[in-house]
């Protein structure tokens, strides 16, 4: 298949606390909450760079959809990374996402690979790390 | 923070199967496994449209990194999806998939927003949607 990710979504356990964490809280972009005229269709889209969409749909309606039994989130399943151009935006993202509640996982420390990274868990226990790596462009605008 | 995402990553079990899951069955670029010359560094990138990287990287490895214990992988806790031009390239991809050895979670289906997608779980039970949606334009090259 083409190498390229059109959606990650996030299975949620309550979408309006988890859109005023990502929009208000993180300040991402977007229309809110859309599709609710669909059984299992209200969802939260975000636009992100390159064409990628974050998506937020309650867990329970992506089991449905699959025709699985919900399971706790598993916090070491998987990750998402964000990566800025400086030490500083880390910590500002970080106290950005711990002001609006998420969990600090591990606080910014310098990496081995000589960058500086901090690792916090949105409100359903998913993990994303905020990185800085010198030797890494950030993509997107 | 800006509307960017820089890596995803799946915790994996066995390193090599997943490589070999997504480089030879799914076709993803890859330059294999690297960082094995750190503690809990080995890694292998696939470098997806618009900057974006998706990584494999052990579980046990990603757990240790953020000082949590490993829980066992939550299928409906979040999907990837990778959106497609036609209905053909579903079936395509979803027929490559499951003979790479992924468990077809849901053959595909014609969708209450007229398209046609298929869902199947990687080796870890990572769980993908394959899509096309007529109203879509997919990303990428």
């Amino acid at each position: 298949m083409k190498p390229s990710l059109s959606f990650v979504t996030l299975g949620v356990s309550d979408l309006q606390r988890s859109l005023s964490f990502y929009r208000d809280g993180l300040g991402l972009p977007t229309r809110g909450i859309v599709g609710e005229e669909f059984e299992t269709g209200a969802v939260a889209f975000f636009d992100l760079h390159g064409g990628l969409k974050l998506a937020l749909w309650p867990q329970a309606s992506l089991a449905q959809e699959v025709g699985m039994s919900p399971a706790p989130v598993s916090p070491t399943a998987f990750s998402l990374a964000h990566n800025v151009s400086s030490r500083g935006e880390v910590d500002e993202i970080m106290a950005s996402a711990e002001a609006a509640g998420a969990a600090v996982v591990k606080r910014p420390y310098d990496t081995f690979y000589g960058g500086y990274a901090g690792w916090f868990a949105d409100p359903d226990g998913h993990l994303w790390e905020i990185a800085w790596n010198p030797a890494y462009e950030v993509p997107g605008p």
